[in-house]
């Protein structure tokens, strides 16, 4: 199945276009998020004086961002052109996807829209942040098609991914239709709703698409993503097989799905079931109440109650399948959970799979579990996860089904964007049809043709830690990297103003360097360095702060390094006193 | 196939023992070394007054272990009972059983025993260290038996792993024979030498084993690894299809057998070979030396000469398959290495794949160089990679030829030992006869029985940090974590020694906090907090330092969480001048 290049609209003849295409506006797509990864969080769509943005998410911080919260992405471009942007459409209720936006809005009020388990999760983070009065948020159906502004119709498209109520996105602008895939996988048999409207995909592709932006976390892998429905399968093998045994279940909290269906093996089994964690808490809240979880009356007990049941009578839901060490499920292994203690045989399934990074955090809390006696099943022994992204077969049928004349692949990193261009390529796409882009970059689009602008705009991530937003930057972020590897010196003198005699130190204090008891010699010889550099200063009545301590700082580096082959951070403090 | 649990010795009647089995001597099986690993770096076997060692390797620190260079075991077990040791017995030379030789060797000076290669690669070790002149080094071949002390006999007996001249070991002592798996897999067409001695070690199991000890790397994989030939075919064929590309392969330094395959390629394709990457030089100059690598004698050139070679002449090989940040890889990729730079179109073979913890650093490298235009090939992608650790196959394999009578499974985390305990229970071994231990565990068996001993003895990790051995531990690091979350925050005050009277002061310097400039406000505001709480003391007519520094702290703390969530580590430091 081969791309058809000369992809014409309804078949009808080419015509010479009245206005000539180089005077014809075209469509600016401009990805502005992600870290790794391009056009993953955030996306703006801009034609003439319109701009449209799909999605608004945070990504997570890494190992080299010690102390960091959240990365949201840099919204420089978006706030210089404030006046053009006509709302936010979402694809679906994941954090990558809809975690910026209390931060966006601080800056931009604009209205967003969303299916109803999207805009409800939206809806619980605004209220998190004080902002639900002043956004107005609009709930769309997968199949409605909503008009922004003057330029674009946006088509909401029934899809299906590792949670509900996702969709795909077809843009109808003046340059052309623009699909856009969202996260997806092609899911025949999903757990609720339809499957991934492939129809109506296949109809526009019928008549004609400008530019497919298409997901690429799983392209670097062959085949076909299993069906949500199996993991199904799986738990209802391990329930047979643990009838005498507590359950307890770690998975993410944003798949409903996968909670639905152990509720359902649960309610089978005549088991309570049990939510424990704030982010699972809150989900399970907002999708109960939208009817997006269904379940007998009685089911859910509280933690408080769980010692009311006898373990065979028990299911227990929780976060902290990625090991993360405050969450539910690794103060539970560690033993530091207030309600829940493990005991010897208690069966507990990781229903995820580690995101790359965090394989060393699920590893200890499974160690730390089966010391304690569990069961544990993990993702490896046995199929209890599946992905939630489209692998190269299903990726290939999109593209198929489109046969879009140009295709920008999004949300991955470079080499999975160059693996997708390659994919396109082996069926027939012409190699500069297809936009690997980096974040900022503005790709110019109309059918004339596309091109990626020599100029791109500000893009970023801005780090939000604690309260602050961008109060951490790379200069604060080298400063605590330092710090950490080889810890802190401080140096004190006290001087007397105007003569330069030392009243006072030198005195050496560290932190994170060495055992200072076990290190006492190197201690005594640092400061009889320190000291006597400072007497040759005064020796030659210099009282010139900053050169002194620009000397303090470089003999005792020196020093360490020759003893310790080591350079921590060395802070002089001089103490001027007015005697 | 089901374990015989009736194990008899060479078919003899039973008979009552002379002595009885309480009184009898038993062997003392001590697990020293490893980090999650258990049985990994270091193994003790203790028989009265004799004990062996096998192994003696480092592991490499994790991200909460911040400028730590190298882990060590813990010897304290060892150095207290030096009088007793014989000697280190060495499985292969990879730098987890070999790398704490040196550290050892400083504490306790006895004679080492390994195979050629792994001899050779110890010997640039101790050189580096200056240890040479002072430590007998053995060289033994495979199927030789080494006698030591009384109470040891040791067999070396020919393996295949992911580095030449490996070995698994058997241990005939009075209470029986112990066989040790080393590292190993079941390649029946290696690149070298002779195939694993399967042939032995159903012998050996024939006459009876007590003990197993076998590792479990790969034990959670089903099926069996593949050979390291099919590697070379996969090289092959990628040669094939770069004739007029530069290639560049990044792969283990150590993995002799990889290097001879690429190698081959090159000279069958006629290019020239640049080793680059400072271990990766030192392996291939030993290996060169002692026979182990072999090629016409002008394909080796140096990396000064790569200019004078056209691109399909020319191939480099290199270190940084695990995207270490100064690795010649990493630094080619970044553009920071002076001798080779990418070009568009340069063929870059990653040959490994990521070990758990260093994704993210693998991939931002394969990324650079896909951003420079290399064409790169990883594991995923193509097969250029297998791994040296048997799968469970391969494990189940050598338990049917040695049929011990007890198991104890090593070289693995906990998980990992758990999943090895349930497959040789699959095969019929009571689960009572397989020992699953944590390292300072002692294992206490002979033929009539084994158990671990109530009292472990001392073990862990020292961390190596520059020159220094130990000298930073736990309370270090949580400093250095500490400051690397939310940086620093010193607050320098000069006061008068008697009265108490502020000469200077409070100044307040932070790092690794925020952005200084951006966040004026908030630093004055929190210089009027604390000198408002030194207002009120001195009023109170305090003096006490140490009550002031405590107040300092507090007062500072609790107003910087309430106007930014963060906790900086606070230093108070009080200048005491004598007016």
């Amino acid at each position: 199945m081969a791309y058809n290049n000369n992809n014409t609209y309804s078949g009808r003849p080419k015509r010479t276009p009245r206005v000539p295409a180089q005077q014809k506006p075209k469509l600016k797509v401009i990805p502005l998020g992600g870290l790794h990864e391009i056009g993953k969080n955030i996306t703006a769509f801009e034609y003439e004086d319109e701009i449209m943005i799909i999605d608004c998410g945070v990504a997570f911080p890494e190992d080299d961002m010690p102390g960091i919260d959240l990365v949201i992405p840099d919204f420089s471009y978006l706030v210089e052109n404030k006046d053009k942007i006509l709302g936010v459409v979402l694809t679906h209720g994941h954090e990558d996807h809809i975690g910026s936006l209390p931060y966006f809005f601080r800056e931009i009020n604009v209205p967003v829209y969303g299916t109803r388990l999207t805009i409800g999760l939206v809806e619980t983070k605004l209220r998190e942040h004080g902002l639900l009065e002043s956004v107005e948020r609009v709930n769309v159906n997968a199949g409605d098609t909503i008009t922004l502004g003057k330029n674009f119709k946006v088509e909401f498209i029934r899809s299906t991914h590792s949670i509900a109520d996702s969709v795909a996105l077809a843009l109808t602008t003046p340059a052309g239709v623009v699909v856009h895939s969202g996260d997806f996988k092609v899911d025949y048999t999903p757990i609720q709703g339809e499957m991934i409207d492939l129809q109506r995909l296949a109809e526009l592709g019928k008549k004609g698409v400008l530019l497919f932006m298409c997901e690429s976390t799983n392209v670097e892998l062959k085949g076909y993503t299993m069906s949500e429905r199996n993991v199904g399968g799986i738990f209802k093998q391990i329930f047979e097989d643990s009838k005498d045994q507590r359950i307890m279940v770690a998975t993410f909290s944003s798949n409903i799905d996968r909670i639905q269906q152990i509720i359902n093996c649960a309610m089978e089994h005549k088991r309570k079931v049990c939510v424990v964690g704030r982010s699972m808490s809150n989900v399970v809240k907002t999708a109960i109440e939208l009817g997006y979880l269904k379940m007998d009356e009685d089911t859910m007990i509280d933690v408080t109650e769980i010692n009311r049941y006898e373990d065979n009578r028990l299911v227990i839901i929780t976060t902290g399948s990625q090991g993360e060490t405050m969450s539910a499920l690794s103060r539970v292994a560690s033993g530091d959970h207030k309600q829940i203690e493990i005991k010897p045989g208690d069966k507990v399934i990781i229903s995820a799979s580690p995101i790359p990074g965090n394989e060393k955090n699920v590893y200890r809390v499974i160690n730390e579990l089966f010391k304690k006696g569990a069961d544990v099943i993990y993702d490896g022994l046995m199929d209890v996860h599946v992905s939630g992204h489209a692998r190269q077969e299903e990726i290939k049928l999109l593209h198929a089904l489109l046969k879009p004349k140009y295709v920008m692949p999004v949300h991955g990193e470079y080499k999975m964007l160059k693996q997708h261009q390659q994919l396109v390529m082996e069926m027939g796409m012409p190699k500069e049809n297809v936009f690997v882009m980096a974040n900022g970059d503005v790709l110019e689009i109309n059918r004339q043709g596309g091109k990626i602008l020599p100029q791109a705009v500000q893009s970023g991530q801005v780090f939000v830690d604690g309260l602050g937003v961008g109060d951490v930057g790379n200069i604060v972020l080298r400063d605590r990297k330092h710090l950490s590897q080889d810890g802190l010196m401080i140096v004190v003198v006290a001087m007397e103003k105007y003569s330069g005699n030392i009243l006072s130190g030198p005195d050496i204090i560290s932190r994170g360097f060495v055992y200072v008891r076990e290190s006492e010699e190197l201690m005594v010889e640092a400061r009889e360095v320190v000291r006597e550099a400072l007497f040759d200063i005064s020796d030659r009545n210099l009282s010139d702060w900053s050169y002194i301590k620009t000397m303090i700082k470089d003999t005792l580096r020196d020093f360490l390094w020759k003893k310790t082959k080591r350079s921590p951070m060395i802070l002089p403090i001089i103490t001027e006193i007015n005697m």
